[in-house]
C-alpha cells in the first residue's frame, strides 16, 4: 500500500462524516438480485494522486461492484487495437436519452451514440471479443495490472445474476447485430459484457487504476504509456460530456469533472495533472447516480477547486 | 484598439494561410436570404486575453451575424434576473437531437434540453422579455458595455428575413406555451429572439465580450462582476457539453474547451484563466458548423495546448 | 321535422335508460373554459335512416358542440376541390400516436398522417381558407344544407375560448408551414379551424346531416350529388381506421362501422345503405371519447347487427 | 378439388393478362436468402366462395412462402387457448410506424400495438408454445384441417435462413422479455414465429383455409366452428386497420376489406358472407406489399362490387 497524504485524509474524514447519512435519500439497484443484496448504510471515498500516494476515507478500502465504470477499462483496450475503424461503429456525442434507450440505437441505424451507454459499451466488448484472445481475462489483467494487485476479480454471483436478467442488453445486441454493427456471436459478447461489470473493486484500487487518464495515458510509477495521450485526452472528453448518464450536464455545472458512475455506487472523477477520486456508496438517486458519492466528490471538487471552467 | 501579441498573431495568421482555402468544403447557411447572401471565401480570427490585449489575422475586424452565439449573453442576462427558477424551466443537458428538434421538447413536457438549443433559447429570450423593460435595446447596450463599443447593431435585413422565415421556432414557442412554459406573448418573444440572432459584430469584439467567462465573471480591465462566479463556470460547463450542436461530443473530443457556434459562420471557445478565441468563415459543414473556423480552433487549440483534459 | 320509425325509438329509449346512468365513469373535457362548463348528467342518441326517418331518445334535439367531428364536413369540402394534389399533402394512414402528436408531424416532414388528427384537420382548413371565398361561412352553410335547417351556427364563446388556448394547434400549424405544408397565414388558418370547432348541433341534425356518407355521396330526398361515390367511400375508409383517436382499432372491434368522435361527447357512426347514428354525452374517457355515447352505440351496433364484418 | 365457378374464372384470367406484366415494378424480398431466389414473374390468384368452390388464374396452386400472412391463423390459436389475457399482453391498435419498429414497443412497454406487425406475432408464438404441446406441428395440422389438405408443409430451407437472419426479430423479443411480456426462452419463441412464416401454401389452399372468417367463425362443408363469432370478426377488425403494413389506410380507401399481405408476396382478402380472395405474385413495393396481387385485388373488389363502405 502507498502514503497518504493526512491533509486529503483530514478532508475526506470531515466530508464522509458530513455526507454519509444521507445514503437514506436514495435506493439501492434492484434490477438484478446479486446488487439488491448490498447494504444500503456504507461508503468510502479515495483520492490517488499522480506522486503515487492514495489517501482514502470510510470503507475505502472495500470491494463493491464495479459495473459500468468497467466501459473505461473496456473501451481503454478496445482503443488499443482498432484506431478510426472503432469510431465509425459508436459515435462519441452525448445521447441525451436514458441510458440504455433503444430508441435512439434504431434511429441512428445501429450505431450507438457513444462508448459509455450500455449499447456503446456493449459494441466495445464485441471488440475485445473479436480482437483479444482470452478477452475475459484480459481484461481482467489489464485492470489489475493498472491497480497493481491481484485482489480484483469478477464476482461470479453478480456475473450470473447478470446473465439472467439481461433482456434489454440482449435486445440491444441483436439490434445492433441485425444492422451489421455487432461481429462476434451475441451470447459471448453478452458475456464478456456482464464479466466486465461483474469485477469487484474498492475506491483506492479504482483510483490508483485510472492514474494514467489523468496523466496523459502514463501511468505513474512504471511510467508504462498505457494508452496514447489523444486517447487519454478523448476518454477524458467523452466522461465529460456523456459519464454521469442523464445527469452528465448537471455534474459538469456542480463539478467540473470527466467522471463516471455505476449503478454498484460508485462514481470516479478524472482531474487532470492531479489524480483521480473515487467515492462509492450504494444508494442511487433517480438517474441512477450514487447520492452520497456525487455529494462527496462536489464538495471535494469544491472544496479543492478543481473544476475544469 | 488594444494591444496586440506579436507571437499570437503570427500563429494566427500562419494557421489562417494553411486553413483559410479549405472553405470550398463546405456551404454558406441558406436557411434565410439576408444570410444566403453573405461570399463564402471569408475568414478572420481573434484571441483576447485576460491582460487585454486582442490579437487577429484575416478579416477578423469584420462583422458578421452572430446567430446562436447570441445565446450565450442572452443566457447570462436572464440568470442575472433568476436564480433557480430559471433551471426549473430549462435543464442543462445535452440535446443528443438535432439542434431543432421539436420531438425532444414534446417528450420532456415543454422544458427545453438545455438553453442553447433553440427551444431553450426562446425560452430564455421570454425571460428578457418578462424581466427586462426595453428588453432589445437592453441585449445590445450589454453586448456593447461586454465588448467596449457602440459599433455593434441589430442588421435590420437580417432581423426581417428571420421573422419571415421562422415558422419553425414559431412551432416551437407555441408548443412551449401550450405546456404554459412560455410568458409573454409568442409573437414578442420570437421578436426578441431574432433580434439577438441578427447581431452584427466582429471576431475581434466578439473575443473581448466574453473574456468574463474566461475570468471568473469578472472584466479584465473594468473588474466589473458581469455574473457571479458560479454561473461563469455554469456557462462554461453548458458549452462544453452542447455548445457545438450534435458535434459537441466530437469538439470535446478534439478541442476540448468550451464553445459555442453560429450558421453565420463564428465558433467562440472559452480558455479559463488564459481568453477567449473567436474564428469566422461563412461556409458550414452538416452539423451547421463552420468548416474552417473549426480547423482553426482545433489547430490552436493543438499548438497552445489549451485542452482541458 | 321527418317522421319517426316507432321500434327504432323504443331500443333507443331502453339502450339510454339502460346507459345514461354510467356518464360518471367519465370527465367533461376542460381544455377550454367554455367547453368544462357543459352539464354531464345528459345524453341523447338520433338515427337517421335513407328513407329519410330520424328516431331519436333523450336529449337528442339539444345542441353541442361539434368539435372534432367537424373534421368530416371540412374533409368533403377539401376534398371537393381539390383532387389528388389533397393526397400529396395528407396522408391516409392511421397514426399509432395520441391525436394530436407533434412528433409524427415532424418524423413525416409536415405530412400528417391523415386527415382526422388534428394536424391534418388544420391543413384541410388551410384548404378551405386558401380555396373557398367567405370559408367561414361557406363552412356553416355546407354543413346547414345538409342538415337541412338554419338552426345550426358557430359558438362564439367556445370560438373565442378555443383562440385563446389553441397554442398547441398553432405550434402544429407553424411546423407544417415550415415545411411549405400550408398556403395561407397561419392565424387565418386556425380562426377557419376553431371555428369548425365551436359549431352547435343537435343529435337528430347530425345524424341527417351525414346520410350522404351512408348512401355513396347522394343526400337523399333531395337526390344531390354531395361527393363523389369514390369520396363517400375514402371518407369511410379513413374513419374506420382513424376516427376514434387511439381507440380506433378497439371501436373496430368492438363496432365494426366508420365512425367519428369529438370533445364535446358526439360520436357519429355511418352505416352504408342504412343511416347515421348519433349518441351524445359529454363525459369522456382517457382516449377522448364519450363513455356513455360509446357503449350506446357499441349496443346498438350489436342489436341491429349492424357490424361491417 | 372443388369445382369452380366459370363466370370467376373468366374475371379472373382477365384481370391477370391485364396486370401480371406489371411485376417488373416491384422487387422479391431479399432480407433472407431462400426468398430472394424466387423467380419474379409470377402471379396467381383464387377465390373460395361460401359454397365451396374455389376459382382459379395462373399459378394458383403453386405454392409461395406465407410469410406474415400466418400471422392471422397463429392468432386465432392464441385466441381460442387465451380470452381476455391475450388482449393485456398485446393491444389492437393501428401502429402508425414500420412493420418491425422496436421505437413503439419501447414507448408501449413491450405492449406491441397489435397482433399482426411482427412484434405483436412474436407474442403471439410465445402463447403457442406455452400453451400448446407440440406447437409446431399444432400450427400444422391446424393449417391443414383448415385447408383440408396435407399438402401444406414448413419450408426447411426458408426456416432455416429466417433463424439465420432473425436479429431483428430477436432484439424484438428480448425487448419483450425485458418487460416481462414472453413467458418462454426466447430461442423457442423464435423458432416457432419463423416455423410459421416458413409455411409453404397455394392462392387455391389459403383461401379455402381462411373461409371460417367471412363465415362467422364457421368453416363451410364441415360446419365446425373454428373460433367464435365475436372472434371471427375480432379478427376481420385488425385486418382491417392493420393488415397492410403501413399502406392499410391507402387499402382500406381503395378496397375497402379486411386483408393482410406477406413479403412471400401474398395477399389476402375476406369478404364477409361472400369468400375469401388470395392473389400472389413475388415482386413487392417499398411497403412490402405485392404489386401485382395490390392490383389484382383492388380490381376484383370494384368489378364485383365487394367494398364494405
Amino acid at each position: 500500500m502507498s502514503y497518504a497524504d493526512p491533509s486529503l485524509e483530514a478532508l475526506l474524514q470531515r466530508l464522509l462524516t458530513q455526507y454519509q447519512p444521507r445514503y437514506t435519500e436514495g435506493k439501492v439497484a434492484n434490477y438484478i438480485p446479486a446488487l439488491a443484496q448490498v447494504a444500503p448504510a456504507q461508503a468510502g471515498v479515495a483520492i490517488a494522486t499522480l506522486d503515487g500516494k492514495v489517501s482514502g476515507a470510510g470503507a475505502f478500502e472495500q470491494q463493491f461492484s464495479l459495473q459500468s465504470v468497467s466501459k473505461i477499462f473496456a473501451l481503454v483496450m478496445a482503443m488499443n487495437r482498432l484506431d478510426d475503424e472503432l469510431w465509425q461503429r459508436v459515435n462519441m456525442e452525448p445521447s441525451g436519452q436514458p441510458f440504455n434507450s433503444i430508441v435512439q440505437l434504431e434511429w441512428e441505424k445501429g450505431i450507438p451514440r457513444n462508448p459509455v451507454i450500455n449499447a456503446g459499451a456493449i459494441l466495445v466488448s464485441d471488440v475485445l471479443v473479436s480482437h483479444y484472445s482470452a478477452s475475459k481475462s484480459a481484461f481482467l489483467s489489464f485492470i489489475r495490472r493498472l491497480a497493481q494487485t491481484d485482489q480484483i476479480y469478477a464476482d461470479q454471483q453478480v456475473y450470473q445474476s447478470e446473465l439472467e436478467h439481461g433482456n434489454r442488453n440482449a435486445a440491444l445486441a441483436y439490434l445492433m447485430k441485425s444492422f451489421g454493427n455487432i461481429e462476434a456471436e451475441v451470447p459471448l459478447v453478452l458475456a464478456q459484457y456482464f464479466h466486465q461489470c461483474a469485477t469487484a473493486i474498492s475506491c483506492a484500487e479504482l483510483s490508483r487504476a485510472l492514474l494514467f487518464l489523468a496523466n496523459r495515458g502514463v501511468q505513474p510509477g512504471t511510467q508504462a504509456q498505457i494508452c496514447s495521450r489523444r486517447d487519454a485526452h478523448r476518454v477524458n472528453a467523452i466522461l465529460s460530456t456523456s459519464g454521469m448518464y442523464d445527469q452528465s450536464g448537471e455534474f459538469a455545472f456542480k463539478v467540473g469533472l470527466p467522471a463516471k458512475s455505476g449503478v454498484g455506487g460508485a462514481i470516479v472523477a478524472i482531474v487532470p495533472q492531479f489524480g483521480v477520486i473515487t467515492a462509492w456508496s450504494p444508494p442511487l438517486n433517480r438517474f441512477g447516480n450514487s447520492v452520497v458519492a456525487m455529494q462527496l466528490i462536489t464538495a471535494i471538487a469544491e472544496e479543492l477547486g478543481l473544476s475544469l471552467f
